[in-house]
């Protein structure tokens, strides 16, 4: 961290329109950057997307009308909802809009009406930072040129600070042709795409509802070098998200060891039992327990039978039903392994998004596009994603209405890993996206008839 | 907690000589239990108690003069140290003491001269607060009354508040009566009790080499009832206590598991392990791991493996040859559950203390002892008591040398169990302890020809 | 296995009363060795028994008289039993007798007429052998000697073909002194105890329902030399020992792993939980899983998953409280080890024997009489049994009306320990034991009015 | 089974030669079938395969000139071996050939000369039946039809009884051709394909060394209606086979339970580390443990800690790599496993197999000549074998040195699955898979210049 919020209340929002499309992009995602804000909390950066569509022209819904609040999953509790708003408007959100966008509202879609009504173009950008610290080593670039995130716990580690600028960026780019826009087209910004929890609750108010191709992109997953992107990524795993704690009864260790019902001794035998669920014959299976904790840390704690112990996990399957099986199983494990050690237990599904793959013949139309883009010198059309990552919520839903969705890899070499203290990306890359998908855009109405089977959905021309 | 402690700073320590016995004795157990301190770290309760038996005309001997430095347990870092060391200070430790006690050097042992030198006699009192938080329920005497912990983390939860205002209580009786005083008498105050990691040092140091008869108390075990005292536990068990770190790599969940090395599964697998090992033909066993974290707690980093992991366990058996055993096999548990899951792991003993029992032969004069002193109505010669305390490795180290030894229980209803926030017991307790081991003293050289057969050691009067 | 048994088709039982006692009991004891029969199918031994007594005198019940069907455990299938059957008619089984006893009653009880009713003093004897084959090592006496046993998988390897000895020579010896018999004399021959099955039968069928004074007599235990008597045991330990069916599904591992339940994999976590029970505060506990198999043992079989697991175990407690809670908590773990992996199981009781100890005003007169046995060297009155005897069963019914226990620990030197395939004893134990059972009846009318407070139950003199 | 072994002595062996080809290959399966040998005693099935080609004119060679004895896996102990020799001789082996096949040498390979030395096609054949017993069941063919195993615990399960039909009537149809036969043909008879443990002994003794085109066939994998073939599987998985012997010490589970070393919780720990060993990111991954048998079936040794425990068990990966991670963490949890609980090991790698795919240049070949064949009605080009076939340790082999190789599937009805005791197939696919062999062996010498890339190896004219 650096630099002290109080510097930045009051700040005006850096400008997308104002100066080359390059260099707005990069002072945007600096912006986001610094002012990292996590799942369900991200009101300062919700408040300037929406001020800043407003200024280019685009309509704009935020807050409870694209959000379903009871399909939301992992909001956090009411204090640090309460603490993380005080903060954004220390940062200087903008207080009118903090008061829709607040306790877990801070979804974003904007419409700009082209030509004709269809095909509807949909594009998702998520825009939430992780939890973790950022690095503060001299030679981290955000740390060394002043952006580095201003908030304990909070650091965009994963790049959606690069895809909400090149949301904005697009938006900016759309406005200026907006005279010879061919099809109406829909932006999509969602908060808390960690941890899956987002996506279906903007599904879930009908945000995708009419949608008839959509695209989406993630920075330097399977593509490490600027200029590299994939047309569509395939395999996107299915994900469940758990939380479990067990609750049993303290006792002495020593002199009543038989009062006491050991909720670590229960943890422990779910970790154990749930790694040894069986592979799957139907394709690829993956389970993580990534955090236990139990008893009591305190040393002298060491003579009382552990009482309670909480476990964070996670399942995957390559398709809806193989991660299906291995939440069942999950839930068997954890429920008799408590029961084995004779204490309570509760399970609280936080995050959950369906398995995904991109439409080869939207691909297509991507790999089209980008063999015009500057700076765009290998496509691939196909990756395997080998991970997950909740825009399959609305890839599913396009898709089993009849659309088409394809998810776009844009390369970049990364300091580190996502995930990381010191992941940085190389900021190239959000020029790169914001044409690709700009042309894309312009590509799909024509070739839309001739590549992607659509049931009688002709685009009419509109008054 | 309750009240500042700037209130308390430059305060004079509570007189233990002002006023009736019995209400010096409730004013100085409640000022430790107010500035309650932890293991290695009681620098202002020391201080204090040296001050008062110097002011008592006691020889005086402490820090390094009475703790082996090598021998110490589980000392906290060195960053904790400074930081209580800092509090002490500000709570009124004595600056000069504090040079000599802090670093963890924080016992005393004083002595008085009677008119034979021996047999020796040694009484000695832990001194140390425990880890924990005290209630502050408007219903717990403590806090009603104003005395509860100032000290967030440190509560005198085990009595040796009162244990230590007992050692006080004895030097000013004794003191009073010096010029009948039969024999020499030595006083020890010993920090560092939970976690049984303080006596060792202190033996080591040599404060017990040439101690004929021993004695210590504890209040409200096993008998807990004003009146009711027993005259030696028996059946003092064994213990180490131990810390585990295991140190793997992590890895994304999903794209490459196998580069991971499962910190958290080994720790379950050792939590399995050690509750599973075998019980021994030859006596009672114990174990128990009262606490294990691994992974990281924020939520998204459930698709990380966890590399990390820490546990805290103990072990105990009724002779050390059956401790020995659990412990021997705690560690193979604990080598195999690593290497089972390719991890590094290091085995940190943070506490030891050996089985014992008190002599019979002592615990009978003990009970002569009590028939004579008022508010004592029931004496028990002898009960289990069934856990741990290093008042043992003093114990074994006398008998060992030909000497004897009674740990004797002092009885008082408790507000609820040792080591638990509402603890509180009974305060005429104290006034009892010091009228019985005056007593015992006094009982002693008479009874000690008959009673204890020792080898060759009669008492020559001094010139 | 020596000898064909043929040769001893029809063979006359070799007679207890004939030629001095000590070559009888010894050519008694080794026919019993030789024809070693497991619980519930002494048919041989158990008609041995009969006609003796009926040939010495006594009245004498048998089967279904003396066994209550539905209160049996651990009864073979009926295949077993009859393939026992027919080989124990072929070793000449009295075929009137065997119809009686067949099908798992074989327990025999007797009584003699002493010159008072009261009180009524019963003896027991177990006479099942073990499973198990006996050595056949040259240096083993029973093969050396021509007495192993001749029946493949059952071994006299704890001793109860001497104890049946002695109770025959007891038979003889009270016989032969009948007219100066003080009172009745009963004498239980039990079935079954290897693996504490058959003593609640007995018990169920109300054998010891009149019983003031109890004695019971085992060879060789904690008391390792002839000449050495322990007057009366302590600790006998509660015991239940159960069996274990898992049932899931196989499936081809590669394949289908995900259609398994895996039975094998919920025995493994049982076992790993059962050991891991917590112990009791209030006293010993034990566990053991002695046998497991799951899965073929056919090595292509690898590829399946394993369906199917079978698990013996048993569960002890030094108290029944603490027996039941191993137990329930045994219970607890085995069905969760079951749902865990989605597996089946059954859990059938085969055995339970309670807690008992021997009432030492009864050891006590026990060690009067031994003091005047020729032979005996040595009587502790007391000593740990730590393991367990359904002997118990009958000891706590008659305990809980009022009557009084002992059982008698008869020492000898053994080859080997119990239950391994060398196991043998000195046989100048036998005499030892009746000598001492036959002087403690003597005394014990007198003794109990000034020893045994039993309310209300004074002997009167028989019409 | 049916019949008696007499019945066959000295019966001649059924002709492949006589009459129609689709009679006489179910004669010889049947006759095959009927006398099932297992891994490594194929006697009489070896010996009849040898007299038949040598009457139809090969060149064969058998024994140890084709068998590498120290790269053989899992040959049966020499009492096995032993008694299955005296069997195979009473149902009419050879006895001049027993004597070279005896003891674990039981392969064959026959050679004919072609027009031209190049490309050397080989083609193999797996002979061995599998451990189990085959359904007696009146709806179950082979016991209806007579020719149900005769041989207890052994059965052709895996259709290797038709495949080894299969190449007696391919040599019976390129003998019939010799004349135009193109280039030279060898025949592979392999033994113990079961648990993939004879393939490498051959691939040791030189029997692939100069092949340069290999094909091998398997009925009714993923294939399973008659008419559908597969020209080339993909994703033949790797796996090691291995059993596993826990020793450790027994001792009384209630009075010493502490010198007991239970070797039965080791492999319970092993059981439940193994299925948890971590998914890999590069590729599929399986574990199984399909057998595991600890401590003593007797019931009454249920109080004895168990010394002794066998685990069965194998790995999996979709590559070489991924299955060598996935044994080198199976050795390492085996390993501690066996370091926690004090106990001794042993790992025995009792089968072998590399992965292995396909060449789909030499599958597109097969699909030509499968256009043609009468009978075939679907082809596929490619599918996943998902399992292991030691058919891999030839083709990667060959793969290495610059040839191509094929594993064909052959479709048919199964009435139950592979290696279950209903297992029975459509005999109509003996004569489908001769002619597509044969027919493929006349394409490949033309096509293989245009199709399969090979450097330098034109076949030139023989003399």
């Amino acid at each position: 961290m650096s630099g002290s919020p109080a510097d930045h209340r009051n700040a005006l929002p850096p400008a997308i329109a104002d100066g080359p499309l390059d260099e707005s992009l990069v002072r945007v995602r600096r912006d986001f950057h610094r002012f990292a804000e996590r799942g369900w909390m991200e009101v300062r950066t919700a408040g300037r997307i929406i001020r800043t569509l407003e200024a280019l022209g685009w309509d704009v819904e935020y807050g409870r009308a694209v959000i379903d609040a009871d399909a939301r999953m992992g909001v956090p509790p009411d204090d640090t909802l309460a603490s993380e708003l005080q903060r954004a408007l220390d940062q200087g959100a903008d207080p009118d809009l903090a008061a829709e966008l607040q306790g877990g509202f801070t979804g974003v879609v904007a419409t700009l009406r082209g030509r004709h009504p269809r095909p509807l173009i949909a594009v998702r950008f998520d825009i939430d930072a992780n939890n973790g610290d950022e690095s503060s080593a001299a030679d981290h670039r955000p740390f060394a040129d002043g952006f580095a995130s201003a908030n304990e716990g909070a650091h965009h580690n994963c790049g959606h600070d690069g895809h909400t600028a090149i949301g904005l960026g697009l938006a900016r780019v759309l406005a200026e042709r907006r005279d010879t826009l061919p099809v109406d087209v829909r932006l999509i910004f969602q908060p808390a795409e960690e941890g899956v929890r987002g996506a279906a609750a903007m599904v879930a108010a009908g945000v995708v509802k009419d949608v008839d191709v959509f695209l989406g992109c993630h920075i330097g997953f399977q593509a490490q070098r600027v200029g590299h992107v994939i047309a569509g990524y395939r395999n996107l795993l299915a994900s469940t998200k758990f939380d479990v704690e067990f609750t049993g009864r303290t006792a002495h260790a020593a002199m009543a060891p038989h009062e006491g019902r050991n909720g670590l001794l229960a943890a422990a035998t779910a970790v154990q039992g749930l790694y040894a669920i069986s592979r799957h014959g139907d394709g690829e299976t993956h389970v993580n327990v990534g955090y236990v904790t139990g008893g009591e840390p305190r040393g002298e704690a060491r003579n009382a039978i552990p009482a309670r112990a909480t476990l964070r996990g996670e399942v995957r399957g390559s398709t809806n039903a193989v991660a299906d099986y291995m939440f069942r199983r999950a839930r068997q494990v954890i429920e008799h392994a408590a029961g084995m050690h004779d204490v309570e237990f509760s399970l609280d599904v936080v995050g959950r998004s369906p398995a995904a793959n991109s439409d080869q013949a939207l691909a297509a139309i991507v790999s089209t596009a980008a063999a015009e883009i500057p700076g765009i010198d290998e496509v691939s059309q196909s990756a395997d994603f080998h991970a997950s990552d909740d825009v399959t919520a609305m890839m599913v839903a396009i898709q089993a209405q009849g659309g088409h969705a394809a998810y776009v890899g844009i390369g970049s070499r990364l300091d580190s890993g996502h995930h990381t203290p010191r992941f940085d990306f190389d900021e190239r890359a959000l020029r790169i996206a914001v044409d690709l998908l700009a042309s894309t855009i312009d590509l799909i109405p024509a070739e839309s008839a001739a590549r992607l089977a659509r049931p009688g959905a002709p685009g009419s021309a509109r008054g």
